[in-house]
């Protein structure tokens, strides 16, 4: 039996490392979902995270994790989405450097908001090279620990937390649904979630678009995501060594939705459950609502994290 | 000393009477709103509510308390807004009808939301005399009972039930702030806050171009609403014949808001808590994030009710 990058023990650390310092987010219900679902859905609301994502937990548990010694030369990390925002709140909540690489291309809201949680950004060219190289530099000049946005181990072990939470206010689920981009919330779900309740069925949400997770599991071999093309813009990358073997030998099925299921999933959420949900956060409930899940057999109450609301409020997406 | 149109007992029983039947509905917080109002907000949910508004509790309460014969002939109302749907879907709930007159200019999708929950629809001319008439024609014809949007015992009764919560949950407040247009959530808030925390104080918070009730309050002596121009759709009303003798003597003062307040507030609700709050439902946020509120000495912890949530989705609104 192989051993993977973290268990439940790590997970139950990780809640209690973070316990106080990240929100224990509410789980919702909305009958008209689960009218149109055919089944009962209970939405663990990440959107009402700090920093708008699950993203928080991982990225607390990290920098929590850190000594004294280690912490006092900062964070850093390569990222221009929510774990950016993530690492550099939890960064600030413990008195810490959060050294942020950002492409020079990235929106000059998300620099702001990254540089309003207190993080240093150092711009790079918009490639994966340049990325990792501006952030090598940064460790080697500061000192500062790099944390990865999805894998690593802490990152992984903070984000099943958000499972843990969900299966302790739900305990009788019969499946977990979370979205699946690099893997982190997934393969952490999934470990949280299997060691709480043997039995339980996990499944990973993903866009047509950026679906390497579910055509990696069809095959049994890991392929990398290249040209994504979705509004989820937060599951555009391939998943990583750590948490690809997790989601290939205890994740059930990756289901995938098109833009279309992904905008009216949002625009339903949105106007019946009262919240803001991203369209990566909703793909869950896009699964959920869709043909291929509603055929499955035996499943009666079904939990989903809704993994964030960070959206752009200067238009709709319907 | 004045006798009013309900008490804090009233609104116990309300409490018995809608539990497991409306929600109790969460109490959040944001960290950004804090620092901009320069206080803690607590910020009371009912656009997670049923039907997304207040309006159910009232609503609820009213159905509820009738006798099986007087509920076995139905409910009446005249509304296009929340308290229809509330009403239709209290009285659904119990198995009874509910005859809504609705204006025949009223938008199709509120007419298709009161038949959603199970509501009769019976058009009629968009003026006040109108309404009432078909109102009483179909009580005459049918034997149902009339329950009108806020003037009315129970209604009142059961709106003050968020207040009640809401001080469950957060004992300590020093003052609430909910929206003010009929009255009904302004006058039962009060009488459940200053009965269960006598000292609390009570504001209300109003759109200024349909300011009737701050002009009542200024003066002393009702005014009605003429001519209401504001996004804030659910505030168009004049204060009733109940709900006024409650505001004029415990409230101590409605605060204006301009429409850009309203819609500034709003898109803060919408970006920092992910929260869907309507035009209507975002005043009192408006208000405490106004000059005046802010320079109130000795309120340190404000609750504020987030009063609904039902917007159309079709455009923003800034």
């Amino acid at each position: 039996m192989p051993t993977y990058a973290c268990d439940l023990a790590a997970i139950r650390e990780a809640a209690e490392r973070i316990r106080g310092i990240a929100h224990r987010t509410p789980v919702m219900t909305c009958d008209t979902l689960n009218r149109l679902a055919g089944r009962r859905l209970f939405f663990k609301c990440e959107n009402l995270q700090k920093v708008g994502a699950f993203k928080y937990r991982g990225a607390t548990n990290a920098v929590r994790k850190l000594t004294d010694a280690e912490a006092a030369l900062g964070v850093v990390t390569h990222s221009s989405g929510n774990h950016a925002q993530a690492l550099a709140l939890a960064a600030r909540e413990r008195g810490i450097p959060a050294y942020i690489v950002m492409p020079k291309t990235a929106p000059l809201v998300k620099k702001a908001a990254v540089e309003g949680y207190g993080g240093k950004v150092t711009q790079c060219e918009p490639n994966l090279a340049d990325r990792e190289e501006t952030a090598n530099e940064l460790v080697a000049k500061t000192g500062a620990t790099l944390i990865p946005p999805f894998d690593h181990v802490d990152v992984i072990a903070g984000q099943g937390t958000a499972a843990l939470e969900l299966l302790e206010d739900v305990p009788d689920l019969d499946a977990i649904i979370t979205p699946v981009g690099g893997g982190g919330l997934l393969a952490g779900c999934t470990i949280a979630a299997h060691g709480v309740k043997p039995g339980i069925r996990v499944f990973g949400a993903e866009p047509l678009g950026a679906d390497d997770a579910a055509r990696s599991k069809a095959g049994g071999v890991w392929v990398p995501q290249t040209a994504p093309n979705t509004i989820a813009d937060g599951l555009l990358t391939s998943t990583g060594a750590l948490t690809w073997p997790i989601i290939r030998d205890k994740v059930e099925c990756v289901f995938t939705v098109t833009e279309d299921e992904i905008r009216a999933a949002m625009r339903l959420v949105w106007e019946r459950m009262k919240l803001i949900v991203e369209p990566s956060g909703v793909v869950g409930a896009a699964v959920a609502l869709g043909t291929a899940f509603k055929a499955l057999a035996g499943v009666e109450k079904v939990g989903i994290v809704f993994s964030g609301g960070n959206v752009s409020l200067d238009k709709l997406y319907w």
